[in-house]
C-alpha cells in the first residue's frame, strides 16, 4: 500500500489519443497521474473518464512557454513523454514546428529531470525515424539510417538527446518507435481523413501517391500494454523498441475497408508516385522481436484495429468538426 | 573567368582551427569567400593571410543572435557551416550548449539556405556520433548508434535536419564525420592541454581516463582536401563520409610524444577508468575506404600530424595565454 504511494507519473499530451489511454492504464495500475497537454490537439473529452478519479489532477499548460515547469514534476518518478507535434505530412511547410514541439520540448523536459533527480523516462519515438530503410522487417539496431522528413529527424533529435542524458545523468530511457496507431480516440492520420472526405463528399476521393504504399498500425491497447511490459522486463540503461504489427496493408486496402464501412464507391483520385508527400516512406514495417521475446503479444490485427477506429468514428463524428 | 566569379562561398567559424584553413584553401580554388565568426573561440590571427586578400570578406556576428542572417548569404552558392561548440568534454555540465550553438545555429543556417534558395552545404560533424561502436573500423552506415554525449546528440540533431532539408527543398547535403583534427592553429582538445599543463608544471600531469583511450587524428590539410575531393566526385542528395586516418594512437603515446618534444618527464597522476569523462569514447578507429575510394589519400600520418602542432605551440604560445 505504501508501496503504491510513492508511484507517480506525469504524461505530457496526456488529452492526445494514445496520452488519454496512457492515463487509464496508469490509473488502472494505481499511479497517482499528473496530466499536462496545451489542448492543441488533445481533447479534454478524451479525459472524461480520468477527470473523474481523484488521482488524476490535469493542468492545461503549453510545455514549450511554461516557464515553471518544475512545479508540475515535484515528486514524479516516471515521466511519460507523448506530448508532439505529429503532423508527419506537413512538416515542409512550417520547418520550426517540429524544431519546437518535439526537440526543444523534449530538451526542455530532460533538463527538468536532471535538476529534481528523475530517472526514468518513458518517450514515444516513430517508425519515421528510420526514414527510408532498405530493410525489412526493419530491427531497431538497422543501418544508420538517413533522415527523409523533419517529423523523423525531429524525433531523432529526442532519442539522440534522451540518450545523451541517460548517460550523462544517470537517467533510465524507454523509447518506443511506433508505427501508425489506431483505436478509439484516434483523431489525425490518413484514416482520418479519407473518412471526413467520404462524408463532405462520397463521389470522389482524392488519394495521396499511388495507393501502394505499405503502412503497419498497432491498436493502442497494444501499445501502451508493451510500453509497460519493457518498463517491467527491460533494465538497460536505454531501452529501444520498435512497436508494431509485424503486418502491413497498403493505402488502397485501407481505403477499400473505409469505403465498405461507408457503404460507398467514390471516385479515386490519385495524385500518383510512390510516395503520398515528400517525406512519406512507401513503406513502413518494423521488426517487433526485441518486444515480442519480451513476452509481449499483439491482441488486434490490422483490420480489426481499422474496424475498433470507423466505429469510433461514426459515433464520435463531433471529432470531424473544425 | 566568368564561370569563376560565380563561385561564392560562406564560412562560419571561419576564424577556427578548420575555417581558417578552409577559407584560405577556398580562396586558392578562386574563391568569393564570406567568413562568419563571433570569435568566442575563433581568433583573428588566423586570418591574417585572408584578411589581405580582396575575395575575402569576414563579419563579426554571432548566429544565433543576428536577425537578418540571410543578407551575409546573399549569392552564395555554397555553404561551408564549421561554427560550433566543439568543446565535448564539458557538456554535461551545460547541457544548453550544444543544443544552441550546434543544433539550433544548424537550424537556422539550413533555414537561411531555404529562403534565399542555396542548394549545397559542407557540414563538419563528428565521429562522435557513433556513441560507442562495437565494430571497427567503424563504418558510415554502421548500426543505428546510442549516443552517449551531449556534443554527439547535438551533431547527429545538425545531420538528421541537414538530411530532411536535403529531401525536403532539394538541397546537396555533404556531411563529413571528423576524428580529432591536428596541425597549425589547433587550439583545444587534449594535446592542448598537456602541453600547457606540463608548461605551467613539468612535474606532475594529471590525465583523464587510464591513457589506454585509443583516438585517431587527422591533419587539418588532409581533411580540408578530403572535402573538396568529396564535392567534386559525389554526387549523391546526402553524400556522408568519415574523415580519420585508419590508425590510432593511445592517450598514453601521445604523452610520450608531448614529453619527449618538451624534453620533460612528469609524473603521471591518473583520474582512472576506460573514459576521460562521461561521453568519452574510449576507442575511435572510423573506416575511411568510402572517402579512399574516391581517391583521397593523406599525406600526413598521426605523429607527423602531432609534431606539427607541437611546433605549431612552440611558435605560438600566445595561444595558451589568457
Amino acid at each position: 500500500m505504501k508501496n503504491n504511494l510513492k508511484k507517480k507519473a506525469i504524461v505530457t499530451g496526456c488529452a492526445g489519443f494514445i496520452g488519454s489511454h496512457m492515463v487509464e492504464h496508469l490509473l488502472k495500475l494505481n499511479y497517482h497521474v499528473i496530466g499536462i497537454d496545451n489542448l492543441s490537439t488533445g481533447k479534454l473529452k478524451f479525459l472524461e473518464k480520468p477527470l473523474k478519479d481523484r488521482n488524476f489532477k490535469f493542468h492545461k499548460i503549453d510545455i514549450l512557454k511554461t516557464k515553471n515547469l518544475e512545479k508540475y514534476f515535484k515528486s514524479i518518478n516516471l515521466v511519460i513523454h507523448l506530448s508532439a507535434n505529429a503532423d508527419v505530412r506537413n512538416g515542409f511547410d512550417n520547418p520550426k514546428k517540429d524544431l519546437e514541439q518535439n526537440t526543444l520540448v523534449t530538451f526542455k523536459i530532460l533538463n527538468v529531470m536532471r535538476k529534481l533527480d528523475i530517472k526514468k523516462i518513458v518517450f514515444s519515438s516513430t517508425g519515421s525515424i528510420y526514414g527510408e530503410p532498405d530493410i525489412f522487417p526493419t530491427k531497431e539496431n538497422q543501418h544508420f539510417p538517413i533522415q527523409t522528413s523533419l517529423y523523423g529527424c525531429s524525433k531523432l533529435a529526442c532519442e539522440g538527446l534522451i540518450q545523451a542524458f541517460a548517460n550523462g545523468y544517470n537517467i533510465k530511457a524507454y523509447i518506443f518507435r511506433f508505427v501508425s496507431i489506431f483505436g478509439k480516440r484516434y483523431t489525425h492520420g490518413h484514416l482520418y481523413d479519407f473518412y471526413k472526405k467520404i462524408k463532405k463528399n462520397p463521389k470522389k476521393l482524392h488519394i495521396l501517391g499511388n495507393g501502394l504504399q505499405k503502412k503497419s498500425y498497432l491498436n493502442v491497447n497494444d501499445c501502451v500494454e508493451a510500453i509497460f511490459i519493457a518498463l517491467k522486463k527491460s533494465k538497460k540503461k536505454v531501452n529501444i523498441f520498435n512497436l508494431g504489427l509485424e503486418d502491413f496493408i497498403t493505402v488502397n486496402q485501407s481505403v477499400n475497408i473505409v469505403c465498405n464501412f461507408l457503404n460507398v464507391k467514390p471516385l479515386r483520385i490519385y495524385s500518383g508516385g510512390k510516395r503520398g508527400w515528400i517525406g512519406d516512406s512507401p513503406k513502413i514495417y518494423l521488426d517487433t522481436k526485441k518486444i515480442r521475446n519480451l513476452g509481449w503479444k499483439p491482441k488486434k490485427n490490422i483490420r480489426q484495429s481499422i474496424h475498433e477506429t470507423l466505429t469510433f468514428f461514426k459515433k464520435n463524428e463531433w471529432i470531424f468538426k473544425k
